[in-house]
């Protein structure tokens, strides 16, 4: 009987959806326990942020267990005091069969700085939906509409191969 | 005065160091306070663990103040659960003039099981030294001696260009 | 010199502004570590994300360091388990002079269940704009623009009469 | 069998009991994890250290599973810098039926300073005492004996009663 | 002026005063956060309560600031688990010099068993007073009243003898 | 069958070992959240990273689950500021049956002192094996090889019977 359910459930989580309806954007503001020894945000505590922001865009997506299984290209351009505004922004690039490609940017605003919003940090984190056994479940395709969502989807697979390249090119030595 | 002494200490610095000098071994155990909703270690834990551990290697190497610029290629291959006692190794790969790549790999052992210590997660960091003013300084260049460091030592550069190429194709589109 | 930045951002800041301009939507994933003994969302980690987003909110609006004086009208309708994904909505309601009521709502998305959304946590908070020694400011008023906003601004004045009055029958006593 | 037992545990628990059998008095210094970015205590770590005080009070007045509905009437009135040391109060006011109101102050020493206790925050919250399906149970009614407990639970009442008319005055709108 | 001032809070701050003047206790609820991988509380967790308590007892009684420089006699008696109600009591035991020795008991109240408070833990810490520089200040002696204050009074010396001999016996070795 | 594993298991597990093989050394850098009112590390703090070290050492030479029963002879020897980077080094000094006397050592190097290592803190830990239920099991001896662990092997037992004595003076009178 559940099994019925969730094959019903797993037919309509299977409709292409549009990038929008999975957008996660979400709040933080850097305290002293969130930062490292030169007083700026700890690596470790701005991933914890990208993470949870990444795994709720994922599942709002799939409609499914989510688990994190890949993360790339995080680049840090500017380090967050005390005090700064984050802005975390994710949403689902591309999805190849059971994984998902998810994109992320870190805006930080300085309440003390007349400056405005900075780009404070940038990653791509791939997920993959799991039965509870943990074994891969197809995922609806994402629907890219606005012209920036069909830039991050063509770029996800230019990130893909160049992945898979190096990968080879690394086992191949 | 005090001028004088860092550049005696910086010229200390730039001597190149053999890889086996700044390798860090850190360890923990898995708490309940450390796993996401389904029970396994929370990524953002994990981050937390790479990054002090890339942090006490790179500054170990530079002998100067460093800071997390990038983040590349964190594949987790199994999770972890509570209990799980992880070891967490990182050390310096490669430097290039005032950048350096630290490579980690965590394993872990299950108290409760009986199939020794498994992959669970492989990372690539990339540290910058940086003066007060967060400029940029040379770090001595690392020497790699093992076979495996030496592997490492050339698969830094191949990670370093494909990294480039990536950036430059994704650019140009 | 920097008196008259201050003194011009501050006029700036008293331009009456849409509720809309700053609303805060912040998003969480109940984790094992956020939970208590009985395994549902801790009320102090519930308060951690109100406060958070609400502090968010009042200094978008104002402009100017903001803190929290007082807290009302919380109510926990629904207990949120390991796994729910959290929705905190803030907005300015009304300003009085340099007090700021922030409205607050929560709603829980649990991963495992299809009810869908539910309301897990409704507050007001308020807070004042204050200067570096502690000293209020004043704020610039806020307008309300949609029927929701609208109801929300007229029953700020409602729940601040009836706190007055209550703050008075007891002190009468 | 265990029906039983409860049932004898529950024909106890409605006894009548003084408020001082249930009084908490807890104790904290602040740490810099405790602060928020203005360097002072930040609102969702006292509401944690004020939901545990209210809690085990509520739970030692009920003798039965306790859990938080509601908190009103919080009030800062002075920060708590770094090294304070807090003095959390909690005490059964009154009891209705099912639901408790506890009443909780907290003092705050400032060691660095000759000033003495100062008054820091002062709270009422509502716990109900839940059988394990999470519906109500009834609590046995609290006897205040000093004027200052007389007061409160005379003024829970005024509060109790200003909380129905401003909720029925909203709902009337 | 300071200086004097400080002088004359030192005189008042050596006058005998007797261990019910700077006895703390203070409680907590045992959180998912707070276990091992055994799902007991955590070693490290119990040593936070008993350094926060030890320390506001120690600062109580001296008035100074004060450092931890030793803790002894540890003893977990019965694993505490998830929902336990933790009774910590801190009381100076007696003055040497500096130094004070700080006795701890902790109790726990399992809530969701009929067999009442169990002991938990003890332990032992030595406090010293400290100027801002580090350096060791004499402090009041403390005067035991009670036949268990006498006790305690005249076993921290024991204490004290038995660390010194075994220092003794361990460095003529 | 799963018995029988177990038994096997145990009986590998009462070979003696060497000291080598179970020793830990982790590593940490003293972050802002972990430090005390005065900016040193917070004593709690430290017992957090001597218990998971000296849990690790336990484990891995006893095989089985292991719990901590008692700490002593904890000395802070030099405060460890923000920034620090500890070694924390634990190794089972010998077994007594079913229980191990781990001892463990702290050294801080700060980054921003030439100085170099500094002892910050030294303990001795003691853990039991257990079964499921709790009760205690046999624990292979160790083995001591080079001078050092030959001086605290011995040392331990000195230790163990000034404990001894201690606890029966105290009883005596």
């Amino acid at each position: 009987m559940q099994k019925t359910d969730e094959k019903m459930h797993d037919a309509a989580d299977m409709q292409p959806k549009p990038v929008k309806d999975s957008v996660v954007v979400t709040r933080d503001i850097v305290h002293p326990s969130d930062v490292n020894a030169h007083g700026i945000v700890f690596g470790g505590y701005m991933m914890s942020l990208l993470d949870k922001a990444a795994c709720i865009a994922a599942f709002t997506h799939a409609g499914k267990k989510v688990t994190t299984v890949a993360m790339d290209g995080i680049r840090f351009f500017k380090p967050a005091k005390v005090g700064t505004i984050l802005t975390i922004r994710a949403s689902v690039n591309r999805v190849f069969n059971s994984s998902m490609e998810i994109g992320l940017k870190v805006m930080g605003l300085d309440q003390l700085s007349s400056e405005g919003e900075q780009l404070i940090c940038r990653a791509y984190m791939t997920f993959v939906a799991v039965d509870a056994e943990g074994h891969a479940l197809a995922v609806a395709p994402v629907v890219p509409e606005t012209p920036d969502e069909i830039r991050r989807y063509n770029e996800a697979l230019v990130r893909r191969e160049a992945r898979i390249a190096l990968s080879k090119s690394l086992t191949a030595r």
